[in-house]
């Protein structure tokens, strides 16, 4: 029973987030309905990210089994068949190796979240990032980030709804780089929690409109109380950019 | 009575182009509806470049005049209220000096065209660029872009229904660059003919796929006859993307 790995890209707009859901379709229902239909086979697909309602990947890795044996190239073909009209595309499918969990086995996450700084409404990139119109100074957000580097107690960056154990992660990569009117900020940890990453570039935010210094964010993360962070900046800036394993 | 001018950008998707049509939503009306709103004035909106169904500008230019003199950035902001929900937005206004024309007074337009070179569809950038799922080498398309350079008849690049009144053009710019499985195309000219730069891109691909050599691109321009070019490359990857006065 070979297990496949997938690497995965997405549009959010449209989908109910990653997870098979009642309310509307997730990326993983239309996955699984797209095996399917190519294998008769009736699959769960297990992914390395939750994302959430509008949240796009770039490069969400995801396995699952089959109890046929179809060579990997035909299953990357056969899902993005079954997967059409979804804007959803699995750029790469391979066997996995032996005891492979795209969930558990990876070793961190990167997410991307892309701003673009002007006063002028978006147009072809409506729904795939966050148009911002208050001037932003990327290099105080990029100073900023530094505080937030490292192990702590992300309590101020938690969804109040979220459901893990912990709240101490360590958080590896923040960087926030503009080129031109786009402004990215990448994220980078072994795990994430809900909304993590748009709680933290929400705060950021405030920093490159002048709201905050950096030691307002350090106090922020001092205080573990959601309440004293910024906003949850809006999910059509955010991308699952890699997965490592 | 003052002249205004104004950098646009725009998602062609939707539009049945830039110039007013019976059949459907022109980015010139969509203009035109907006000035109104705001000015209560009748104006036609003049641009650079009449881009086709479906393609899209980073910067298009354009022009109009009104009998009201509000301050440039008012016209900005009024015309991007009023255009919504259309994909259109106003990046930049500002009075025209004297005598400036968006389309006579243009020394050169320059267009981008994106491809995406891989086998697996498109998600986010459905609409927004051409996927080719066949490998293209990207620097003998470049290397074959040279024989298009310069002034030449183009008749073999000019879609059979163009109104130009003559098929000689200067093609100042004409480049290939891949990064990753990004390829973009780069044209500059005073002015191109209908179709002519996604009719050169799709002969360049032509090229890329190994079809075709630099001396078979040579030959068909030296033709002059469309039916020995190559196929017109879709709308959907073509941008405008500058233009100079």
């Amino acid at each position: 029973m070979p297990r496949y790995r997938i690497t995965i890209e997405y549009d959010g707009r449209g989908f109910v987030g990653w997870q098979r859901q009642k309310n509307g379709l997730g990326v993983q229902q239309a996955l699984e309905e797209a095996v399917l239909g190519f294998s008769g086979e009736e699959v769960t697909v297990f992914g390395a990210g939750r994302t959430d309602s509008g949240v796009h990947a770039a490069a969400q890795v995801a396995h699952f089994d089959l109890n046929s044996e179809p060579r990997a190239d035909t299953v990357r073909d056969a899902v993005n068949f079954h997967v059409k009209p979804h804007p959803v595309s699995v750029l790469m499918a391979r066997v996995a190796e032996d005891g492979f969990d795209a969930r558990l086995s990876a070793t961190s996450r990167s997410y991307r979240y892309l701003i673009v700084n002007r006063r002028a409404p978006l147009t072809f990139g409506r729904g795939l990032m966050w148009r911002v119109a208050v001037a932003l100074d990327a290099a105080a957000m990029n100073e900023a980030a530094k505080v937030l580097l490292g192990r702590h107690d992300f309590t101020t960056f938690r969804a109040v709804k979220c459901q893990a154990i912990s709240p101490v992660k360590t958080l590896d990569r923040l960087e926030v780089a503009r080129d031109g009117e786009a402004i990215t900020i990448t994220a980078r940890a072994r795990s994430f929690m809900h909304h993590q990453v748009r709680n933290m570039v929400g705060t950021l935010k405030l920093v490159g409109e002048g709201k905050w210094t950096t030691a307002d964010v350090r106090s922020a993360l001092h205080a573990k109380d959601r309440a004293k962070g910024g906003p949850t900046a809006p999910a059509c800036g955010l991308y699952l950019s890699r997965v490592d394993y």
